[in-house]
């Protein structure tokens, strides 16, 4: 049988709500009091139930993380750190694949049941009707990976990623590449989208450098390799492409070389992200870092900022973006 | 302001408890009597809270995902399966890592205050204390990707790690190499001992051959690149490594490309799992496949009937591997 607060109450010679106060964070119990109780606990091997208890304190503690891309290898990396900067601030993860069968309405739906304190959506590419119904009911949302286009009113965390594909642009002019190809996410990434506005309006300062763009069917390397085989099978390839994305330009290299092209002799590329796997030497990808650790501890800081003060003003948290020299670029003397 | 029970009740001109039953799986209620309850919670936009509602029921539907290693891309995988594979039967996944300061002890006393109905352990590697506290607890526990010995009274879904090491073996020895490694994960790593069991039995009818073996610090890329740059640095490397996993072998193989060896001419590596990157071209590993989707589904299918019939008789499920064919070993015929 399982031991109950009454149980505890009993074994300590206090009141049931005696118990109850010196499991409840913040309520009024003296020292005294909670040890004996504590100690009573423990005999017996008596956990409070956090469940019963929210329904006093009106918080669960659990936080809904939302995710609709498990095939971006990126995402093992953000989840590590998510699950535990959450765990090291007594808060628990409840994760959501909207990848499955499961639709955003019932996704939103089951996070309200479970009265999550919170949500942390992760994903350039979450309907934005998705962080309106949690809005509309009044539960805290914040926004990593995240769009920000400076008019947003809601917590984000991220990078600009305007800024970013501007970056991508001057690093290929600097090293001398006339004819640059953007190969992007999916056209409904928000992400992909603003890094080619970024990227473009560089390249619109350079009408000496031939420009092209395209686009993958998903963030995967799966859809990066098979975008960059119709590229290449379509003549007149770029010098130099600049993958909106680490997943994509790892399966982009893979069709370059599946292909017989050396690189960056024959042909350069460079990522965006600095994932695990563009570190790995099998592939030493010359890449843009978006600063993963920095973004997930600062989306649990605002969200423990947002959980203690509802009513606080939203901010948006971004970050520089660096270049990690590898193997996929020329030199920058152009060589 | 929140809808609560008590303002459906009022629209719908019923009792709080009829509101209450309509919500709940499987209590008395009329078909008539429900749809009038659901139409007036949709009128006002409210949804039954399911932690509520767990105090009556004695069931949360929180279903503990708790795993030690995500340094392994293997689980990007596994993680994504179980998410929507319980999603789909209605449970919700509380994701635990145990790799963050939080330790097993905290890890179960946090699960056990949220009330979650089971508990899946997604490692090989996990202390063996922490599946006995599920017990003493009567919480339902699956062990996924776990140890099978033969005795274990605990339901439990993977491979048969003896057998898929004997494989390996037979597998290398067909190639006609004549001396063959065997790079492990951690030597705490039951499915590295386990594997290293099996290979070895079957390695013993066979004095001609040279067999070593080795164990990396943990299931990384990281971990095997050092360990494989160590017996290359060592002298008297073998002709063909057996690394129990994927990611091991992939950061072994980076360490052979990294050292001027041609593979598989110069020296072989067989992998384990046939995670995503084993498939890369860039990385093309040899591998034997561990049925993922397989491993996740039953072991979603086993915690469903466990929940359904807490005392039904424990239960193994174990799926054979094969070998997936590709660049990182010599050919069938010796060549």
């Amino acid at each position: 049988m399982a031991v109950t607060l009454k149980d505890v109450a009993l074994r300590a010679g206090v009141s049931r709500s005696a118990v109850s106060r010196a499991f409840t964070d913040g309520a009024s119990v003296s020292g005294k009091m909670r040890r004996k109780v504590e100690a009573a606990a423990q005999e017996l091997g008596y956990s409070p139930n956090a469940l019963a208890s929210s329904l006093t304190t009106g918080r669960t503690k659990l936080i809904g993380l939302v995710s609709n891309n498990f095939k971006n290898p990126f995402f093992l990396q953000v989840f590590d750190q998510f699950t535990s900067g959450l765990q090291d601030r007594g808060l628990r993860p409840l994760l959501v694949n909207l990848t499955g069968d499961q639709g955003p309405e019932e996704s939103v739906r089951m996070l309200r049941q479970y009265s999550v304190d919170g949500v942390i959506v992760v994903s350039s590419t979450v309907p934005a009707s998705f962080a309106a119904s949690f809005e509309n009911a009044n539960i805290p949302v914040v926004f990593a990976f995240a769009r920000y286009n400076g008019s947003e009113n809601a917590n984000l965390v991220g990078i600009d990623n305007e800024a970013a594909g501007a970056f991508a642009a001057r690093t290929l002019l600097a090293r001398g590449y006339r004819h640059i190809g953007f190969l992007g996410g999916p056209d409904s990434a928000v992400s992909t989208l603003d890094r080619l506005k970024g990227f473009a309006a560089e390249m619109a300062a350079h009408p000496e450098v031939k420009v092209s763009h395209s686009f993958s069917s998903e963030y995967s390397f799966a859809a990066g390799r098979a975008a960059m085989l119709e590229l290449l099978d379509g003549g007149d390839p770029a010098e130099v492409y600049f993958g909106a994305d680490d997943v994509i330009s790892i399966g982009a290299l893979s069709a370059m070389e599946s292909m017989g092209l050396k690189i960056p002799g024959d042909v350069g590329i460079l990522g965006l992200n600095d994932m695990e796997m563009a570190g790995w030497e099998n592939i030493n990808l010359t890449t843009i870092r978006q600063p993963i650790r920095q973004i997930t501890s600062a989306a649990v800081d605002l969200m423990v900022s947002q959980l203690a003060a509802p009513d606080r003003y939203p901010e948006a948290r971004l970050f520089p973006c660096t270049l990690i020299e590898r193997g996929t670029l020329r030199a920058l003397n152009g060589g």
